[in-house]
Order: structure tokens, then sequence, then C-alpha cells
């Protein structure tokens, strides 16, 4: 299936009205806040998130997963359904690979296929926490961090193959989410984990071409209970530094123990020039993997705010956006347009922010004056500044009711059958 | 492989006189603070730890599974690992059974292993967590908490099966893990959710043969993310009181927010004559399944302070007592080993409380007198007096290290092969 | 200093234009919802939240207490402080005293200063978690759950006088926040202390007026730090449900372990015709005693909705509604009012809630239209609404900027000093 | 009250016939495990545990503080405290003094006084998180991360003052607990907080001796309760890299979320050569400052079990050792007694651990037997070594035994009065 033109002006007829009323009251509203309504259509056009090739089928935890159906299982496939996400909402217009999950077979035609859809290529993730059905050796007990010098060897390599992989497809980050630690005391040595990590990491660096990045994930546990080697932004932090200019911290919104203030981390992170990018998701226990604001939004708007406020002060480079949730309940594809929406409306409250109010309170102590801009910028409805952006980008002023009125799973369904099953967790 | 008495007299000889060294001084020790040790000795005894079924393999997170080699492909080889289990520490005398992973298919067969190998039928479990392969409708969105009837007849059939299986088998009680919840505000109406789950669980418990208990487990969450519809014991323990007499509150240990104070719960559950199982694990953020004792040994012993506590004070019947553990990186039935041993010797040091000295502090609102009375049961090392008892049970002085000398591991991969794997999670 | 109609007048005066345009906008769309916009101000206007005597001041952290100027120092100063907010925002129509920190001496006086600026008393609340100057017994090592008789009988003595109180001045419910635990391992025997507990409350409950409520708070830890007697719902609901008709329990928002689902504890406790009242403030780590709607108004909003569920679906008494909030580094009366308006909001966007297509989509198991549903409600801009209700009710638009327009802390501070510090935490 | 060698005489000789029985025996032990006594003996003694000069008062909360009797109302009573206690366990020959409460009036008197107790001066602590009476201006919103730069000059005078203090009493440390943040969203900027604090830091650095370290100390939360400007050991960790080699990071053990692997971030801070020094208590829930190893002992033998790691396998310099607890409940001398022993009974199960068989463990994947090398030396009673450390020392076999036995708390009341109340929190 492929989303058309037409497709998008025959959803969008019925709501042009009542949305173009709604627009123009806002639209209104914010210029007499003096703020500049098409430069805030811009910026919000412009903020592309890339969605995961392992976000288009069903997820599951480790009790079971409930397939739903039509889900992609070809790289094309993938490709394609990223395709029609980007022609409903013009808003993501990359996907990012896992390897082995994806590995191409035949590049031409991948590209072909990504080019048809106007989708290009962001990361590239590599995957040392499974082993692969020909594994000489096994990651059971890590990998860039194993004390056995063949297996890094073999993680090394890997990591190695996907920026071969990712060059060929016009990537320019390798992101390294290393799963390795250990679920219980005495079963490594904190030490030598963390030092063979830094030998391998320098080891795929030196690799990396010289426009790449490469970024460095943290999480506190899971899949292993007692410790994570890379387990907190300071770790992964300290790392990127050693490693040099083109290494930075990824900020993942559920690697995260409970409570922690994740806006201030992006706050130092941006401080320090190292923050290189974000996988968006939310949750409330732990790596919960659900849709983006659909359990903390106004966490997601403190966390949007500190980001406009660094691309405005600081010299920190553009992070790379991408989603990574799992979808075990909800149709993927619908879950991925809500996700996305969340996060261009997080980022256009951010958008309104009175700045210079706010920092006259802060200056002035005024704590309730901080808070009441805040809350002002996240209280008011922005969603007809979303929805028009995207309409003027040629997307669905609503993408979700669009997905759903133009029947896009059942199509999917009737083309690729009910059993058919995207590869991945 | 079968663990025979000349085995176990085999592996005791090099040990038995440095543990007769070590056990007689701990014994003067104990009994110069007025202990009786040999009554130690049988109560330690007759504390005798249920084996599920399912941990009888490795175990997996949804990031992948790491499998060992010699795990038992079918519910006799699993009645035959525990029976080796139960041979060595003569403190695993029942096996816990899951339904649908282990239905029964000869009965006679099932009763004549489990008879040759001294072991007898513990708690059944229902599954409605998952989906069989069959199955007419599905729990993706609950089951006893599913607001389609059918569904929830199907999950109740479901669990009545269960307790004909358990009948013929000889067990006298049903756990209820019920997994439902939601993973998103709105999903589902917290009130119907609790009134169905409730409606559920007394047409199960209408079928349950007047010996039997009903057990009934709760959980914050996994495999939902916002909410569980038994999420605490405040609501296993409503719904166990609603039901009558036969139901109780079962907890496991790995099923607690944060900072829970778990030996609390076992106080007041006991105080009111609900406490009806226990689930051993240990956990350092969610529920994360590891071995008993590995992360938080002190609480352990928290846990069996009341529990004797309990039993001394209250009429709460005895519990039913299990390990639920994921063995993802160890030899599962080493693992289950060293689980035993810690329960056991949590127990001791819980015996060895000198109560009255402690009841005395309480009411002189001596504090720090009071901490001296615990931790000094819990420093004391017991270890040669639990060894003692498997001992004179007739078991290995160090089950562990007779596990290991006897090649147990080895010989089951021989018989069975490399890549036999257990049913289950 | 009161706040007279013409203050009213006066500072709506220039914001009037603009909020009608806001209003009326608003309400056109939420009449095109189908929704009767007129009942909806009906009701937020009816919803009023007591003000605690104890809120007036500035509060501190056991670190150190930064005060601010003009507090009230006598019980007639803190009910004109809260005519001063009820003349504000015509929402906060009564004051809960704190015993003995309000202990009124001149009864006919108290009455009369309430009933000049239209403020009547709500629930009185008992403290034994301090000793007072002359007390002849210590709360040190706990109070109702004292293993010492004597001491429960102080405490029990204290909360039949804080009836008395209450009953001279009109208030209708006890609140008894019961801060006894211990710190360590074996400082007291759980069960002894949930015991005594249960028949110290027992004997102030009989004195209970018929009319009355018993109002029970729980709260996990401080000012103990390991275990609190009545430490979750689950205890506090086992209690009333032994007590009797007119014990209920009280959700404090701050009072639970991390990732707590504090709606779902809403719904089973109107489910079970228990939920009593509600201490409203926010926090991100423990008890913060936050601003309400500050850090998780998300939360807030779902907490409502099963609130207003609640009121449609079950036969749960309407519960107290009162502030617990600690201001340390806000004038206390501003961050009153925001507290207010924000559980206004959160009731009106409950209130908007497309109830009919909610159950729709729960029955049909559409997920994402169920997150649909709420973020609806959640993401519409109802502060036109809530000015509007407000300002029906003889009220200001925007009560804090009247609040600070009005010089209000300014004018206090010259009628009581700089250095006048309210009574309390 | 001075403890005499004759008070320590009579007081051990009860306990020595008894004593010297478990300590022949664990000695038998040790010595077959190949492990030298007399050298474990000489590494116990070496471990001198700084006391604060305020852990010497009750502690309290924000809801209040039950004071006991007899408390050090001078600086020469507080050191004469620490004499009392090293004199018992000959464990803390060194106090650390808390500036402004501690300032010293007479440097000879005071150094006359330590001298005569064979007390040092250990780190000293600078205090800008209480106004103090004649502060020309406030720290309510911080101090060296204030925008306002002439607060920030006051908190940087003040640190230099300290530094004064401190070489005059011959300390050779800094301890900066900054409790510098925010409340709420919106109070300040991250980004310029954290910058004024690396400024702030860097002239207090530039002041400091040539032989002094900086400790830097962080903390999640309180008094601030949504974001802390050294919120975790990565931004301390960050501000020591760009101050230079002699600012470190100290570790509170309170002073973390929940759930946080502390023994890691203590072996990854060593692996960087950064870790200065250690505040110990222990905790449930938060900050709880309760007696060390009242609630977690394994966690604290996991983390000694890093130290002496970190002392065989890094360069990092030897850390400051300090008890940092509130005593609200316990007579604060016994409760430091108690730390120090669980502290030096940490210490030496660690002392034990088999290292060789554990890396052969760790190399062999042999996850089971890495966890039953930590267990056989944390489950070890090295209760007679540690007694008989100290008794070798000149201390007492029991300390807490004697202080009682000694009357020491009786005896300072006699001396002091009951109403005598330390300075402080």
């Amino acid at each position: 299936m492929k989303i058309t033109t037409d497709h998008i002006h025959s959803s969008n007829k019925p709501l042009e009205i009542s949305h173009a009323r709604e627009f123009n009251f806002l639209a209104e509203n914010l210029e007499k806040k003096g703020l500049n309504v098409e430069a805030l259509i811009q910026k919000i056009q412009a903020l592309q998130i890339a969605i995961p090739s392992w976000a288009l089928g069903t997820g599951g935890t480790r009790f079971g997963r409930f397939s739903g159906g039509g889900e992609p299982s070809t790289l094309i496939q993938k490709i394609q359904d990223v395709g029609i996400l980007h022609a409903l909402n013009r808003s993501s217009d990359s996907i990012s690979l896992h390897i082995p999950w994806d590995i191409p077979q035949d590049y031409d035609a991948i590209l072909q296929a990504a080019a048809e859809v106007e989708i290009s290529f962001d990361a590239v993730n590599s995957n040392t926490f499974q082993d692969q059905a020909d594994q000489s050796l096994s990651y059971k007990f890590g990998s860039l961090a194993n004390n056995d010098k063949s297996i890094r060897k073999l993680a090394i390599e890997h990591n190695k193959e996907v920026i071969r992989i990712g060059e060929k497809l016009g990537s320019k980050a390798l992101t390294v989410w290393l799963a390795d630690g250990s679920s219980f005391p005495g079963q490594h040595s904190f030490r030598k984990a963390l030092q063979n990590t830094y030998e391998s990491l320098l080891e795929i660096y030196q690799e990396l071409p010289s426009d790449w990045k490469m970024l460095i994930e943290y999480k506190p546990y899971e899949p292993y209970f007692y410790s994570t080697v890379i387990s907190d932004w300071g770790t992964s932090f300290l790392l990127a530094n050693k490693l040099g200019d083109k290494a930075f911290t990824l900020v993942d919104l559920g690697h995260h123990l409970p409570n922690t203030n994740i806006e201030q981390i992006v706050a130092t992170l941006m401080t320090e020039g190292k923050l290189g990018g974000f996988h968006f998701n939310d949750s409330k226990y732990g790596d919960d993997d659900l849709t983006v604001g659909s359990i903390k939004p106004y966490q997601l708007f403190l966390i949007f705010n500190e980001l406009v406020t660094g691309f405005e002060e600081t010299s920190n480079p553009t992070p790379a956006w991408m989603i990574d949730a799992s979808h075990n309940l909800k149709d993927p594809m619908e879950d991925l347009l809500q996700s996305v929406e969340a996060i261009k409306l997080a980022y256009a409250q951010a958008l309104i922010v009175d700045r210079k109010s706010l920092e006259a309170a802060q200056d002035g102590q005024d704590v309730g004056q901080g808070q009441e801009i805040l809350q002002d910028a996240f209280r008011t409805d922005l969603r007809p500044l979303v929805r028009e952006s995207i309409r003027q980008s040629g997307g669905a002023i609503s993408p979700i009711q669009s997905y759903r009125d133009l029947k896009v799973r059942e199509t999917l369904i009737k083309e690729r059958g009910k059993d058919s099953k995207a590869s991945g967790l």
C-alpha cells in the first residue's frame, strides 16, 4: 500500500473548516503574545523523527507476545511502512536499521524502495545482546565488555560490519546499546568490564568515518539485573569523553532509575556538548517502552524545554531523534503516529515558552512566576499548530484518523496476510 | 540420572571431619545461649520448599535467552530433576506444576515417577497470560478481568481444569497469578476490571475442593505497564476476604514497588490469618527473579523473622513455600540449590533470635538493643547447622559441591542431549 | 486586609475582553461536542477545597527554613488569610485546623471571624507526632501504636479532645495521620503496633458523633524510616473496615512509594465505598509537598478522571478535599492559589471526558482510542472555563494576578510585620 | 567523663575467656584458608572512621525532634565525646567539623582538648544551606549556584574561611555538600546553575592548600525537591575533573535514587582515581541517615569489596572515611559505636574474599561460583576478628556493652544536665 496525495486530500477534506477555525484562533493568540507563527510552523516541520525498523511489528514481554496482522516481514516492507507514516505526518523521513535483524541483501533495491517513499537512513544499530544462529561464540556473559578477548573481537567486528552497512545506505551514526552487565554480585569485575568496554569502543571508534557519530546509550538494568556496564549518563559521558569528538551520549527516556530528573541530564549533556541523540518512549516503572507522551506528557515538555534552551545557548550539535518503543497492544503504526504527534506537540510547547520573562523570573527568584510561564506554554492547546504544520507539508490534518479512515492496516493484512510477522524483538 | 545413597555418602566423605568440627563448635555456642540444637535441626529439616516445574530450564528476557543443555523436555524429566535436588538437599519434596506447560498425559506414569523420587505435588498454577496454539479467544486484553464475558468464561474454565488436574495428582492448592492489567490510561475501567476479577475468582472458588486453598498472587506491573488488576497485597487481601476462608494472599518477593517493606506485609497478613504462600526469589530493580538471598539476604532474614513470630503468635495456617526464579545465567539446578540453602539459612537465623530479650528491648524502647539482637542472629554463621540438618536427613553436607562433584549436569547432557530444552518461560 | 467586591472588579476589568473572547470560543467548542457548559460551570463552582491552617506559613525541611513575611501568627489571622484566598477564587470556603497548633481560645470570636469571610471549618486534625511543651509522656517511640498503655491513653485523649473542639466549630470529620512507625528492624513488633493502633482508633471511633467521619491517612515512611504502622492504602482500608461505616481512607498524593498508580487506588477505594478524602500536593521523590500540579499534571487529571467516574458509578460519599503542601520557597498564599487552580483544571478536564466513547473504546479493546479520548480532554485548554466559573461566583478572573496586583502580601507585611511567623511545621 | 585503661580492662575482663575461644576457632579457620590473621588484624586496626561533630546530638525530621540528654553543647565537649568513642573502639581517631556550627574560638584550647583524647581533625565541612542569624544575603534560592553574584561571593568566602579554620586545626580536606537546587520546573536554569557552581568551586579550589583535597558530595534531592545542582556521581565527577587533581567525588550512601548500584559507582570512581571519601549511613527510602549496616549489610559488604579491590588494583588515593547519620531515636554515641562496628565488619569480610578464586570464577563465567565466594566471606562470622583487633589496640572487646556497663550516658547527663543539647541539625 502507498499513501497518495489523493488519499491525503480526501481524508483532509471533512476536517478543513473546523481545523481552519481552530488554527486561526490559536494563531491570533500566539501572534498577540509576539510569536511568529510562520517561524514556529517551519521549526515544527523541520523536526523529523526516525522510525526504528523493529518498531513496525508487535512487541512482547518475556511472558508472551500477542501478534497483530499484516506486519512487514522484509526490510523493503518495513521501509514501505515508514513511507506510509511519513506520507501521513510528513515527520518521519528516515528509518533506523537494526543489524542483524535487517541486513540488506540487495542494496540497490533497498535504496530505491526508500527513495520511492522519500525515506533516508538514520543511525544504524548494532546488536550484541543476542546470539545469532550461526554464531561461533556466545554473548551470554557479555560482548564488548567480556573478559574473553575472542568474544570481544567478535562483537567489535560486528560493530564494524554495521558501520560498513550504514555507509552503503547513507547513515551517519552508529548507535551502541551495550546490554552487557551482570545479574549477581561477583559475576564480573566492574573495573575490568568498564576497561574492556572502553577498549572495544575505541577500536570501533577508530573505524568510524570522519563525518559519523558514535552514540553511546546507557541503561541501569535489563537484561541483566544486578549491574549494567554503561548504566547511567555519567558512565556514557565518561566513555564519550575518552573516545573523542565524534562520541556522544544517547538518552533513552525509559533507561533511568525511578524519579530521575531526565531534563537536567539533557541540560548537562548539552552544556558539555555531548548530547548525541534520543530514544523516545514513555514509562511508569522501568523500560516499559510505551507510546511517547502517554504517561508523563509534562516531563516530555520539560525535556523539550531544555532542548530548545540548549539549541539557543549551547553549541551542542543537533541530536539524532528516534522513537524506541515496544507496541505490545496497539497497532504499531498507529502507536508510532501517536508518538510522533506527542513529540511535536511537546516541541511546539517548548517553542512558545516566553524565555525572556522566564529569565527575568529566574533572576528575580520569582519561583511562582517561573512555574506560571512554563505551565502557560504547556497548557496552551497547540494541536492546531502541529496539525497546520503537517498540513502545509502535504500531510494529513489528523494522521491517526486518516490512518484509520484509509484502512491502512486492513489493506496491509490483505496484502501481506494475517500472520505476517516482523523480525526483531 | 538418579542420585543414590552411595552418591551422597561418597561426596560427603571428604567433608565430614571439617563439618563435624564446625558443627560441634556452633552447637556448643547455641546450647550456651539456651537453644535446643536438636529441636532446631528438626524444624530446619521440616521446612520443605516446592520446586516449580518451569524453573528447571534456562529462563530469559524479552531481549533473548541463552539456553544451557540437558534441560528436561518432559514432565517426567522435570520430576526427575526435582528428585535429584531433593536427594541432594532433602529439602524439596514436591513439585509445583504450571498448566498448560505441564499437562499430564499418563497420570499413573507421572505419579509413579514422582513416587520413585519421593516427590509429591504442591500447588498447581493456572496460566491465562499466554494464548495457546488452539485457543479460540485471546487473552491479549485480559482474561479473568476481561470485560468480554466469553473470554472470562474461557479463563474460568481453564482454572477449573487446573483444579481437576491437581486433584488427580494430590495437590491441595490453586495458585492464581493474574497478569491482567493495562498499559495505557483509558485502556480499561479499573472498577470493572476489579469487579470482573472478583466474579471470575468466585466461580473458580466455588469449584475448589473443601480441603484446598486458593492462593492469590499480586504484582504491580509487567507484563502490563500502567496498571495490574491485582497490583498489591491490599487488593489481593480485599479479594481473599470477599471470597472466603479458603482464599489467601500469596507473596512473591519480587512483586513490589521499590523500597516496599515486605516483612511488614507478611506480619500484617499473618495477623489477619491470610498469608497463604510464598514465591521466593531476589531482586534489585523489579521482578528480576534472581537466586534467593543473592541480593538482599538481610531482608530475607527479616521476612523469616516475621514468619517465625507469626507461627508463634498467630493462627495463620502454614503457608505454601515455593521458589519462583528465572535462571538466565546459572545452571538452573545449581541455582535452585543455592536458593533453598539461602531460605533454610534465613529460617535458621530467625529461629535463633532471642525473642524474649527482643520483646524486653521493645517494651523498654531500647532501639539499639533490638537491632543488636536481630543482627546477632543474622551474623551468627549457621551454615554448619543447616548442613547438619540435611546430613541427618540423608542429604549432602554441601549439596552444591556434591552436584558439581557428581557431574549431574554433564550426565544429564549426555542422557538428554545438549539442545534439550524445557518448556515454559 | 480584606478583599472587597471592588477589589475584584477593578482587577478583573482589564482582563474581561480577552477572557470573554477565549471563553466564548471554548464554550462553542464544548457545546459542539455536546457538552452543557452551564452545567460544567456549576460543577466546577461547587468544588471547594479546604485550606489547612498550617499551610499559610513558610514551611521547611530538616535542613532549615527560610521564612517569608507577614505570616499569620494567630488563628484569626489564618482564617483571614483563607478569607482572602476565598474572596479571590471562590473555591476555598473552609479551613482545616490542626490541634494543638490552633487550639481556639475564644470560640465566639473564631466563629465570627470565619463568618465574616464566609469560611467554615473542615476536618480537624490531631497531632501525636510531636511532644508538646507540657506533655507528661513522650511520643518519641509512638503514640496510638505504642506498646505502653499510658502513652496510648494520652494520644487517645488528645484525639477525643480534637473531636470536641471540632464539634464546637462545626467540623464533621477527624483526620488521623498517625506517624507512628519504626526506624530500625527490631524496634517494635509489627503485629502489636497494628493491634494497638486498631484498639486506639476504636476508642476514638466510639467517641465520634454520629454525623462525623474518621479519615485514616497512610504514608510509607517519614518521620520513621524503616516502617510506618499505617503504611499503605491496604492497611488503612483494613482498619477502616474493622472500625465501621464512619471510618474511611484518606489519600495524600505524596504518601506513596515510587511509581505507585494512585488513580487505581482511588478507583478501588470508591468501588468499596471507602474513599474518605484527599490531601492534594505534588511530588517527584517522596512526600515533597509541592504545589499541586507542578510536577505531574497528567496524573492529577487521571486521578480526577477516576473521581468523576466514581461519582457516577459508585455510592462512595463525597470525599473531603484539602490541600496539604509545604511552601518552602513560594509565597504560601500564592502557592495555594496555584494549587486550587490546578485542582479545578484537572476536575474540569475530567468532566469533559467523552465517557460514552471511552466505554465503547474499552469494550472494543481499542487501546489507542482510549488514550486519544483521555488525552483530548487533557490537551483541551480549559483555563477559560475555570476562570469563567470563578468570575461567575464573584471571584477574580485570574486570582494569582489579582493577588499580585492588589499587593496582598505587601499589605500583610505592613499589617503584621516582616517577622510575623505562622505556627506549625 | 573520660574512659581510662582501667575502665577498658574492667569491662573486658568478663568477656575475655569467651572471646578468646571464639577468636581462636575463627583464626584457625582463617589460617586454614591461607589467610594471615595477623595482617588482617593490622588492616582492620588501621581503618579509622571520622566522627562528624553534628552526629553527637539527637537528630530530627521536619516533623519534630525528640532530644535525649547529656548532649555536648560546646566543641570541646564534642571532642570529648569522640574521645570516649575512640577510647572504647580505637577506631575513630578524628572529628570532622561543620562550620559555622563549630567555629573554634580558642584554637589552643581546642587543639589541646583533642590531643588529650588522641583525636585529630578530619575534613572540614562548609554550610551554605542555612542562613546564619547575622547573614547579609540569603541562601534561600541557592549559594554557590545562585545567579546572583553577590550571594555566590558570600558563599565562596564562607568556604575559604572554612579552609582557613581547617588549616589551623590540621585538617587536610574540605567537604562541600552543596544543597543548591530547585523545587519547581522553571525555578532556575540548569545550565547556569551548573556553570555558576563550577566557577564558584574553582575560586575555592584555587584557595586550597597544596596538600589538601576538595571532596564534592552529590545528592539527588532534599532540601530541594525537583532538582539538585550536583545530583549524581556523574555531575560531581564532571566538576572534579574540570577542577583538577585535588578535587574528588565524595559518596554518601544515602544520596542515591532507589535501586542505585552504589558499589559500581565506587568501582568506576576508583578506576578513574577520583573517589575522595565516604559518608557512611544506611537507608531504606531516601537520605534516611540510619545506623550503618542496619538495613542493607550485604550492600555495605559489596561496597567494601570494591574498595579492597580498588586498593589493590588502582592508584586511587585512600579515601576519607566518615559517618554521616542522624540519630533520632538511639543514643547518638551508641549509634556511632554500632556504625563503626558495622563498617569494620564489612571491611573484614571484604578482606577475606578469596580474590584469586573469584577471578578464576569470573574468567570461567562461573556465575554461581562467584556468588558462593562472595557469600562465603559475608556469611563467615568475623565479629571475633574485629573484636580482637580492637582489643589489641587497647579498646573494648565489646564497645557497646562497655559503653552501657560504664554508664557513659548517665554520667554525661549528670555532668552536663538532662537538657544539654548539641548544636547542628
